[in-house]
């Protein structure tokens, strides 16, 4: 979406407290409600979503007049970020619209804890991406392959050119500011972690697999999930995802497949709901002849999600429940780092094109 | 140095234990004392250093043991790794060595823990650094700026051609490795935080300011600082720290100067003693009229940093014992993000302009 767009949006959504001001009436805006009350798995977008129920924030409410006032502070602080051109943080941002109002003691805002809610109001209400409110999120992401990125206003990043680090994700990927071009790939390696991404851009398996490497560094953030996104739909690629065998990685497979809950109101601009689960696995240990000392012994904790999991109603195919139970019996989890235990280059050399060429996937 | 250099480190350290067993000697290996107890800071190279008191880890001792098996076992990993041409973490060497005693029930490795303690001793013994022995740490930073990077056997990388991203530091940024040349910029600007830098290269400031931007995203990583102290040493650039007004953030400048304890016996590779705070300081709130509202009351852990750290040799010096006593009396911190309470761009248009133009650094 264009700046002219959403400022638009910004104004139409100020305008109309004006007419309600004008007509005499208790100033209200209305808001979608972002709690798990309201949030649910779409069966036909495969991501997780917000319902449709909202609250009204009123200004003639005691419980909601601060509240209220610091909505508008928001949109209009946005708005002027937008109209300077920069792109900013939402704790600069906080900063920014916190001043003491003339002639009280009182703060527009105490802590950010304050602004932070009201900017996902507006995010989910305006329906646009936050990037789009030209807010930035620290972007951890790193890739490799085949793939030309040319920025608005910049050059063509070859990132098949960037060596050892690959090519950074920028906090805004959103098609204004980037351009995907000259794709050379089958398809696209979410890695959950740092130490293997290197491993496989080091032995440039981009090259031999054909395929573009993309790490989050642990949990992605948003803007590798975007641009994962954009690797999806603009080039269909298929999207795998590789990460630990323990209910934190199934976790990120889940987030990377259908969404957060926390990010409800974005999931359908984020999420890559076709994506395929490639490993690790429990299953993988017996597959392929895993030391046992590789193996961690689940705790309660992982025992907790697991059961929680396995009811989840993204995880209810038969493959998944397979491995729930798989792990469970079997009592432990593994790590990525467990495959070099057979040796440094046997997740690069044997692992992957065994389990891309049978095709071993989870759904 | 070379991977034959170090290998021979390794090669030699293993044949004089050969050679014991060979006199009938009681195999043992001399190490540097990695405590406190052992660390200095050395008022000639202005880092802190690890002094020369070192022990002995020999086989025949019950107590020993266990760790001279694994200080070997560490050193033929290490080894490996190098003749494998590989590079990989500290996680997954630990994976490749672990394993159960052929006969009996004993693991050489049951944690991490066990490992990552030994890898530091051969660090320390054999002087040579992390990266040199192919072991890599997740790296987090970013680079803006007019330099361009030669990677080994890869191409040549504009940086200033980057765009929003930067270039992200490689985890190894070793001569033998990256070639840092055609720098065009007067200083380096050591940002520790990403949305702050994120302002600075938006804003192109790397050009108008002819500097190299670099941020470590917090605490920075050792490849930032290696980075950061060859531009130094090769290039002559001074280096100039931009940080938070805390205590947090003075000691994140303290690490980037004179180095941690904790990597006491690299620091001489890592740190930068010619380093200049630039800012923030509790005193710029006067200075630069920054708003009451953006200062952060000091908490019990604020000031109990506070005091320790007024008596670090390192910070001895008037300027920094001024803004210490400064500090504790106003009773506030302040983050980067303070300065945005003036205007988004207040950073990059007026702050750090005027704060070179006047030389306004802490030394």
């Amino acid at each position: 979406m264009q700046d002219k767009q959403v400022t638009k949006k910004l104004e139409d959504a100020g305008e109309e407290i004006l007419k309600q001001i004008d007509k005499g009436e208790n100033p209200n805006y209305e808001l979608p409600i972002r709690n798990l009350n309201n949030i649910f798995f779409d069966e036909k977008s495969k991501t997780i979503k917000l319902g449709d129920k909202t609250s009204s924030r009123q200004f003639l409410n005691v419980a909601h007049s601060r509240k209220f006032m610091q909505t508008m502070l928001v949109a209009a602080g946005l708005k002027k970020v937008i109209k300077e051109q920069a792109t900013t943080s939402i704790r600069d941002l906080f900063y920014n619209m916190k001043h003491t109002i003339e002639g009280t003691d009182e703060n527009t805002f105490d802590t950010q804890d304050e602004s932070d809610p009201l900017i996902e109001d507006l995010e989910a209400s305006l329906n646009v991406l936050r990037e789009e409110l030209h807010l930035i999120a620290t972007p951890k992401g790193l890739v490799a392959g085949e793939v030309k990125i040319k920025e608005a206003g910049g050059s063509v990043i070859d990132v098949s050119k960037m060596g050892s680090s690959g090519w950074a994700v920028p906090s805004n990927v959103e098609p204004e500011k980037i351009e995907i071009k000259e794709v050379d790939a089958d398809y696209v390696l979410f890695i959950e972690k740092y130490a293997t991404w290197n491993r496989f851009n080091e032995d440039q398996f981009w090259k031999k697999g054909k395929c573009i490497l993309l790490t989050g560094k642990g949990q992605p953030a948003r803007a590798e999930r975007r641009f994962a996104q954009r690797l999806a739909k603009e080039q269909g690629l298929p999207i795998y995802a590789l990460c630990d065998a323990d209910p934190w990685g199934y976790y990120i497979y889940s987030v990377i497949k259908q969404g957060s809950i926390s990010l409800s109101y974005s999931e359908e601009k984020l999420a890559n709901p076709d994506t395929k689960f490639i490993g690790l696995t429990t299953q993988d240990a017996a597959e392929f002849k895993i030391p046992k000392d590789a193996q961690i012994k689940l705790n309660k904790e992982d025992l907790k999600r697991l059961a929680e999991m396995k009811d989840y109603s993204w995880f209810k195919k038969k493959e998944w429940q397979k491995e729930f139970d798989y792990m469970k019996e079997k009592g432990f989890k593994m790590e990525l780092e467990a495959l070099s235990a057979k040796s440094i280059r046997f997740i690069t050399e044997t692992y992957l094109p065994k389990k891309i060429q049978t095709k071993d996937f989870l759904p």
